[in-house]
């Protein structure tokens, strides 16, 4: 079964909005057997939007609208549905109801405009939504002889997830041919795509019934494996196998096989070893910190640390002597150690993590040019160092690098 | 004239890639005083891919294909386009020639396949590709009787951009009735959507030939104004008219009238009065200096500072007395102050900018709950501080916070 996602509203034919939503759709489809075929976004426009619902009904078996369900004149998903099925929408007097009692709950007048909100498409099953005033529409019906499902879902992501969650899924899958989905990402560091793809491809074609999809970011690829069979089992075991010669080949470049991301892979071995972190970022300027935080939780491991932006912070901050800012410079190896060694000692910390680098565009010499970065590690008795010449723009050198010291330090960690 | 902008390739149908690419040529059409009316996401599948064509050439006057130009099995744009304008493709001999050059300079074998990157539609213009190896085709054509313009343009970004910008804008403009197009930006801080736009409707509904949009992110709020007229100094007059009247009305809420972001600003009026800045940052983790940091040439006035999430952290790098703590606990109005004024001497700065707040998911109590953050700002003599009090998951309010801590300096700058 092949499906269509629309997305409705001209604001997503604006260069500052996109549709996002097909994304988590897709995802929730592949889950059930189901592949996406075409995508589209088209405006509030009654005769685009008609046209493009006729044409899908013509090559999908799964159509999926998504927005336009509103009380304003600019809402006209249910009218252009309406147009093509060739049938007049009727008021639901119980919808009707249910939006009286949401105006007056809330003590808000209803205006007229409101009541389209109750017009249904004769036959659709209205899906309340409880977190929003645009009920949701099921419709499953035979269209020039061949079964279609038509879904009518409001814009907004956590008014169409909660909709589609509770509502769309069993009844969709009811619908579908029994199949079971298997799904793995495997998550790797600091490696590149292309030296990555060589090393794996001849063990990923030998799994044909498997989907492997490489994702590269800076420093991380992502290795997603899906496989469909008519038991769960077997579906999980073709998953298992393939992923299982990936870790062979890959070894330890793969940070993680649950979906982890690296800053929760540090967190859980730094907590496994109740171990605290300090850091002292230069070129990052904060960049290590911020991922380590985001992880709630985190202060059971991360103690703090320190934005050494300038020589003189580096010093008065991360204790580094001045004599070895000017004989080495502030971007060099030996800068980098006494970085993660003065952090660690100054914050009390189990481990000390630092950066020095120049992140560019400025700043960079033949000796020392742009993209150059140390990062360093310390647990006191011992301290590592990685120098690394990443390529790109500012913010790519700072995401490599914030990926280099956080590899680094997981390599301590294991 | 309305624009159908096709993406094509069948990672772009997976729950983990997007195009993107609509949103720049989006930007770049309307420019020019063109609409998208449609956008489509098509697979590698020839009878889909000739199907999206064949109805945008029945609805659209300009249509824009990207992707599929490779030279693999699954790069078909070619010859759905051959099949829906029912015209054979032409291999050209000397697009065959730069294919056969350019695998010669890399010293690569050239496949059979390549030669099908050589192939054109009768009549169509070859757009050299100078960073890859697949050309783009422009066609212009009366098909039922009505003017076209075809393109097939490379899918990677920078390949379609720079292609796009030296040989698409100024084919395209010639095609174009002559119109002229202004556009302004305005930024604005800590204000919240429905409240802005209540305070900006009545203003720019004055103006029907403005096209404003609002966008609102954490903290931060950008309405775009766009008007096209026929003659430049109109189009600019009407959204300069327009602008002035909203930075009236929002007064010092906008931050920024030419696009730049809020810590460029700070950045930028930081330098101007040769003043520094110190952080110290707690709930924020780094972000705060993550985005001041992100600004090249930061070096100038970012001094610093420290990431003190414990307790322990806040007394030992940004000297926040232990008794102020356990008197009125670390998410306080008296801690933030002292953390400010703390980082500023410390680091031997001008100014000192600290942030200290639940983000939660954990750690909320009554008296205290997740989401309740303090921002205070400090010049030695003086120091102000913000209470507030956020909605939203952990990454939401982080983001506020370093908004709503950026935003109190800046005041304090003006």
């Amino acid at each position: 079964m092949d499906a269509e996602i629309i997305a409705i509203g001209s604001e997503l034919l604006t260069p500052f909005r996109q549709d996002t939503n097909s994304l988590y759709l897709t995802d929730k489809l592949n889950q059930l057997g189901v592949e996406v075929a075409f995508k589209d976004v088209v405006g509030d426009n009654l005769q685009h939007l008609t046209q493009v619902v006729q044409t899908a009904l013509g090559r999908a078996d799964i159509i999926i609208l998504m927005g336009g369900l509103g009380p304003t004149e600019d809402d006209l998903t249910r009218e252009a549905v309406s147009a093509t099925l060739d049938v007049p929408l009727q008021r639901d007097p119980q919808q009707l109801e249910v939006l009286k009692q949401r105006f007056a709950k809330r003590g808000l007048p209803m205006s007229d405009n409101n009541l389209k909100q109750a017009d249904v498409i004769p036959g659709a099953t209205v899906l309340p939504n409880r977190n929003g005033s645009a009920p949701g529409q099921w419709i499953a019906g035979s269209y020039d002889g061949r079964d279609k499902i038509i879904m009518l879902l409001p814009g907004p992501p956590h008014e169409l997830q909660a909709l589609f969650e509770e509502q769309c899924l069993e009844r969709l899958q009811t619908k579908l041919p029994e199949q079971f989905i298997a799904a793995r990402v495997l998550k790797v560091a600091m490696i590149g795509e292309s030296q990555c793809d060589a090393r794996i491809a001849p063990i990923y074609v030998k799994y044909p019934l498997v989907q492997t999809t490489i994702l590269a970011n800076a420093g991380e690829i992502q290795i997603h494996l899906r496989s469909r069979a008519n038991s769960s089992q077997a579906a999980q075991e073709r998953v298992d196998r393939l992923a299982e010669e990936l870790e062979e080949e890959l070894d330890d470049a793969i940070f993680s096989t649950q979906g982890e991301s690296l800053e929760q892979i540090v967190g859980y071995y730094l907590q496994m070893r109740s171990a605290t972190l300090a850091v002292a970022e230069s070129c990052t300027g904060g960049l290590i910190g911020e991922r380590l935080t985001s992880v709630s939780g985190s202060s059971r491991y991360f103690a703090g640390g320190a934005l050494v932006y300038s020589n003189e912070m580096k010093t008065k901050l991360a204790d580094v002597p001045k004599k070895l800012i000017q004989e080495h410079g502030a971007v060099s190896a030996e800068v980098a150690k006494a970085l993660a060694e003065g952090i660690r000692k100054r914050c009390g910390a189990t481990w000390g993590l630092a950066v020095t680098g120049i992140a560019g565009p400025g700043g960079g010499t033949p000796e020392k040019p742009v993209g150059l970065v140390y990062h360093a590690v310390s647990s006191g008795e011992k301290s590592d160092v990685v120098e690394r010449r990443f390529v790109g723009d500012r913010e790519r050198v700072r995401r490599w690098a914030s990926q280099q010291a956080l590899d680094l330090l997981r390599r301590k960690l294991m």
